[in-house]
């Protein structure tokens, strides 16, 4: 498995060489870099004995065998200065479970799964299963046609963990439960502008110190619920000065559950916050329910990983949101150094990679 | 009194017009809207029989008498979009001093005193005393010729209050006893930036949690002890995202008070704040220390404020900082609507200015 780990890295480097930014990572949607990514991919499928399609979106795919396939892969695109796993390991780990294996397979490498572009949410898989809607078929520039999903026995997705959890539980992979449901909110703490010299502490309010508040309220609830994260991101004073106590302040608040109804507890808890003569005002910018990975395949995977594999939730969210309306979904995350992602830094070990290559595959056979 | 305080509102009026920006007061050192309404107070000093003298950075004096006269005064610069008294009322005042009383007195107007132009302090009132250095001399474009003060028996200075403790008192006027010492820090809070979907609460070092604590502990030390005025006024997250926990925070620390070894244990109190795993580090930018008002002159005010005279620090700087190296110093504060100044909203009543008028005549025929 040694020698496929090492393949697996080598073309992840050969892939980050498509790039839109010379000397970074930067391959959105519709771009020639991502173009000679997904074309090097389909050689690799050819190499594979698979027989390639794809959409007018780009998505591309390889597949072995009739019927009901498994169906496995990830996303070709990258963020801004992006890493070269993010995506690429689980499209790269798949065509790795194709080589070792002659089970009836689909490969899938998605063109948008970061939405770079246009600030989207997962277009390529959304094309795939034929849920772009005509606005945004129109704003990429492509024609709806018959998608190339039709129908699968599962969806299976590796990935880079993106976050601290194997690393600092010493775990090279860990099954996922679910992928967390999110809400994220514009919230405007409104008080009263004031001379900082001027004005006694008694006589004021202050947005900022109300705002402060709700940062830790932010950080305290989370704390107590396990699971939940919750995070102010953002915070800005328009028109704050040294020398003036702030009249107003915006930040945002992103909050995350594996359960929805934990999710909801969490908000209500936190839109009870607030001071006396200060308002708050919550808007909810975006919003999505919790995904949650079959029990059935989650468990097969466990086995398929060993004797006291670690399950987590995914706090991200992956083209397995899309493809769990339409057929079951199982994820592995691999450990990656620091939890960075979204970074050049972003990395794995070639004894993780082969620890992915075989957990997939046991798993892959097994279903 | 009422006539008086009448010419004082339709003067200041007058002055209002002398401006940079249409539509709104903006005045600052070397233009010809401060040049404009210099040249209108030495008509009135004419008109009250006052000998007019000026130096190169644009102050006006008027006397009357010969030996070691009361000098009255205050600012006729202005902040940008500013409102019409600060400054200006005290001048206008000292005019009526003058033509109430046949005391030996100056009435002093001084060119700059908001630092608008240069972000300087006081370089009026500094330029009067003698002490520009050749360097700020050389930034305003004038020779250093001799001072226009040659010693004066006390500064008696007039002005809004810029705060809101007298109209919550419901008092016209305030005797001040000290101009607050001051200390202006720049923050930098560091932590560890991160997922927000995908770092567990307990693995996070939060900069803006971190700088959220802080922000309260500088209201609540600064609330815990009488007279102190602790604020944070700007607050940024550099790099901050919705779905990134912040890494690093700015903020800016504003502190005040009388007494400057109060301001020195709550400075103390506020450096000790901290949590595990993000560093905080302080930069001094700016400080100075409390300027007392004589305790002598102080009384007399009071004296001529009449029975439960309101004593009040000062926490903004003024003129009267500057003279007090020179000659004993005392300030009278006039409630203003709100609190609110460096606004357009500025607002005295004409109740409020005769009162300020027969106080501040008493006081100058007293001394």
């Amino acid at each position: 498995m040694s020698d496929a780990a090492r393949r697996v890295l080598r073309r992840a480097d050969e892939l980050a060489g498509f790039t839109e930014e010379p000397g970074r990572i930067t391959r959105p949607l519709g771009t020639p870099a991502l173009a000679g990514a997904t074309a090097r991919v389909a050689d690799w499928m050819d190499e594979a004995g698979l027989e390639t399609a794809s959409d007018a979106i780009g998505n591309l795919v390889g597949r072995r065998g009739e019927g009901d396939r498994l169906l496995l892969g990830s996303h070709l695109d990258s963020v801004a200065n992006a890493g070269r796993y993010d995506g690429i390991l689980g499209v790269l780990v798949a065509l790795e479970v194709a080589a070792a294996t002659r089970i009836p397979l689909e490969v899938v490498a998605f063109a948008d799964e970061e939405g770079l572009r246009y600030g989207s949410t997962f277009l390529g898989s959304r094309a795939f299963v034929g849920q772009l809607t005509a606005a945004e078929a129109a704003m990429v520039g492509v024609s709806l046609g018959a998608p190339l999903f039709a129908g699968a026995k599962a969806y299976f997705e590796v990935h880079i963990e993106q976050g601290p959890v194997l690393e600092a539980l010493d775990l090279p992979l860990g099954v996922v439960t679910a992928i967390a449901g999110q809400s994220r909110y514009r919230v405007t703490v409104t008080g009263r502008a004031g001379h900082a010299g001027t004005t006694p502490m008694d006589l004021r309010n202050d947005a900022l110190a109300a705002a402060a508040e709700l940062v830790l309220a932010v950080e305290r609830i989370a704390r107590e619920e396990p699971g939940l994260v919750a995070t102010v991101g953002t915070l800005t004073v328009p028109d704050g000065a040294v020398n003036v106590i702030p009249g107003r302040v915006e930040l945002s608040v992103d909050i995350r559950h594996a359960d929805d109804a934990i999710r909801a507890r969490g908000i209500e808890a936190l839109r009870r916050e607030g001071r006396p003569g200060v308002d708050i005002a919550w808007e909810l910018i975006h919003a999505h329910d919790a995904t949650p990975c079959s029990p059935a395949l989650t468990r097969r995977l466990a086995e398929a990983v060993g004797p006291g594999a670690h399950a987590l939730p995914s706090g991200a969210g992956h083209d397995a949101v899309t493809l769990a309306a339409f057929t079951d979904v199982a994820m592995l995350f691999v450990r990656c150094a620091g939890g960075v992602s979204h970074h050049p830094d972003e990395a794995v070990t070639e004894a993780d990679v082969a620890a992915a290559i075989e957990a997939a595959t046991r798993f892959a056979c097994s279903i």
